[in-house]
């Protein structure tokens, strides 16, 4: 496959992501925090490199941020990822996809050929949901799932709306979904991402296909004893809340090893939360993931009747809540392919399809179109912190396995297999 | 034994309790927080009740109230509690004990004869540490373990100091200390007071004789494993804080169970405390108690080795500090034997001694003279919240009963018993 395209220049893609660094990061880490000042800079940045290969930005209805490179046919093959970041965050999250892409249309605008489709660059807005809690803002207009007024009342910690923000930045919200008629122009979407991770450090790897995104089954469980007090209260007496919690999270863990999962309990409160006091209430949040819906529901199963058991044990009451809950959703297959044979070819790929646990904007667009992913490692598999970071080597294989991938794709006979529309 | 001191009338000791909840409780409960308005207000109200039986109460240099009823022998018989309660607090912890003293001391006022002992009533400054942290306050002042510059700068939610609090109230915190002078006149102390556990309750008992309190080690242990994303971090690339930490609260009850004390996990504390990451600190408050010291050691020591396991099985590293700790106090085997043979006498007492798992005045007391307990049983166990009470026939009988312990006391050759100043 390779030779037909022009090489990316993976230095200069590395040198911009620096740049950005520069411009928008800091001690603290990246600030590129959606609809603020400093993610307008970093697209600002985004904006200057385009103009330099002569391509103009334009922005959808949802604060997307497109850009098309014309080639020989359509529907365009769409490249990106997203330039905003959480506060405090890493330096490459997001901004690595939308700067490879930039990387593959400044290839092909400088070698002086078209590219046999029509390239699409793509920076989705407010993927992260740092400031209102709503996660692939912009990637879920385009698909169509976003419901505007369902949002728009969200807040800031600055007690601003979501409306508000976006109508700050010139977004109208109500109009959102209007962002879905850019899928006419679209055959398939493909994103490079870091890994967010330990998986491919520790196997050595610097790039992998990923095969789709895990479900998600994320319960708030509140277990009802009794408080009473740690000195005067026997152990035979107790309807302790905590310890069910406790025996809880711990099958959590085991179910999930079971299941070739993974399940979390990072949340656990307990009331009155004293020393001196049994726990008479706690509320643990379960989050279970798994790529196969079967699988995932198996594991809420499991988890919640461990939990009855755990209450029952000790005589205490147990209620559950959904807190958020997302199907698997799997990958275009033969993009996927095309994206672990250039996994292959980079000769540090992974032999594996990997699973993503996180979500990503290419789970929304993956419901409209054909959709694949590439990660590359992530040190010590952290993100979402100023220590994240990837071994200069690894990111320079996936730019080129990334820029591979673009040029199968670009060949392959996407058009006619676009999805139906879901909206 | 009955039959040589008068009566104490019942009744009017629960009608007195009653009176003072109607002064200076509510619905949400007793008021009477030590170095506050109501607290003087319910410290007035027994003034009242002493002045009618021709009592004038002294105020102790620590804030202790104390009244004289002058008998044909010194040094004199203490019985007592404290009229202090937590915020929203119940009825009769404390009270109880306070008002009982009344009672005697008015049922051998109005009989016209002089007790064979002089009786003291006293009425403990500040056990709850309810503002300021620090329990057992006066008592402690009385036994001399009082450390004064060591709690004048401790500090209430108003922001007000101990030493503030205190002078406010007329006592000189610096001067504090010298209310061990008192122990000079005094030859023992007994103490009516509710269990505030459900033991007497579900056994169908109204009152017992306590043997002494339980020993205390509460420990914070701080397990540190490694924050990570719930959906990216592999079950087995996890160095997961918060599950070492569910580990040993769950060992910490068995533990307690194999040792015959408690133990409790009331306080735990999740980093980064989200449902979207593995916790990368863990931070659980562990209390033990137990009535004897071998065995309290013994639980610390199975407790911190399970938490080093823990930690250990899942690459975390475990700290520990003392947050507080207590010798086992054991009371007086005598006092302990007269007031074991009152409870039987009552006809509704424990054929057991029972041990105290909570604090109280008469463990500091112990530490220089002959001491003990009557307990009298408590609904559901519940205290320190406005729920507290107890059944009146129990009421009734405990009242009698430690009326009884109060007439033994009285006449046992107490004097050559003391034991030697520990200040």
């Amino acid at each position: 496959m390779a030779g037909v395209a022009p090489r990316i220049d993976v230095e200069r893609v590395i040198a911009d992501l620096r740049e950005l660094d520069r411009r928008t990061g800091g001690p603290d880490g990246a600030r590129r925090v959606a609809w603020g000042q400093e993610w307008r800079a970093a697209r600002g940045f985004v904006a200057e490199l385009l103009a330099e290969i002569g391509v103009e930005p334009e922005r959808d209805e949802a604060g997307n941020v497109w850009a098309y490179l014309p080639g020989e046919a359509e529907p365009a093959l769409a490249l990106g990822s997203h330039v905003d970041s959480v506060p405090s965050g890493g330096w490459l999250d997001g901004a690595l996809g939308v700067m490879a892409a930039v990387g593959i249309l400044r290839a092909w605008a400088q070698s002086g050929r078209r590219p046999p489709r029509t390239l699409a660059l793509v920076d989705f807005a407010d993927e992260e949901g740092a400031s209102f809690g709503r996660s692939l803002l912009g990637s879920s207009a385009l698909s169509g799932t976003l419901d505007p007024e369902a949002v728009a009342g969200l807040r800031d910690p600055e007690d601003r709306t979501l409306a508000e923000a976006l109508a700050e930045n010139g977004v109208d919200l109500a109009r959102a979904l209007d962002a879905g008629r850019r899928r006419e122009r679209l055959a398939a979407f493909c994103e490079l991402h870091i890994e967010q991770g330990p998986v491919l450090e520790a196997e050595g790897l610097a790039v992998a296909a990923v095969g789709g995104c895990a479900g998600v089954e994320r319960r708030r469980l509140r277990f009802s004893g009794q408080a009473s007090h740690a000195g005067t209260t026997p152990m035979d007496a107790r309807r302790d809340a905590g310890l069910a919690a406790a025996e809880t999270a711990l099958a959590v863990e085991r179910v999930a090893r079971e299941h070739g999962g993974v399940g979390t309990t990072g949340a656990l409160a307990l009331e009155p939360g004293i020393a001196t006091a049994v726990a008479g209430v706690a509320e643990l949040v379960v989050d279970l993931r798994h790529p196969e819906a079967g699988e995932l529901a198996a594991m809420l199963d499991e988890v919640l009747g461990a939990g009855d058991a755990a209450a029952a044990g000790r005589g205490c009451g147990l209620t559950s809540e959904t807190v958020w809950r997302i199907e698997p959703i799997p990958f275009d297959a033969e993009l996927v392919e095309l994206a672990l044979q250039a996994a292959r070819r980079s000769g540090r790929g992974s032999p594996e399809v990997l699973v993503s646990g996180a979500l990503h904007d290419a789970a929304e667009v993956a419901r409209t179109m054909p959709t694949a992913m590439m990660f590359t490692s992530s040190i010590a598999g952290i993100s979402h912190a100023k220590e994240e970071d990837t071994v200069e080597a690894d990111l320079a294989v996936a730019i080129e396995a990334f820029g591979d991938l673009a040029e199968s794709a670009l060949e392959a006979n996407l058009g006619s297999r676009r999805r139906s529309d879901q909206t």
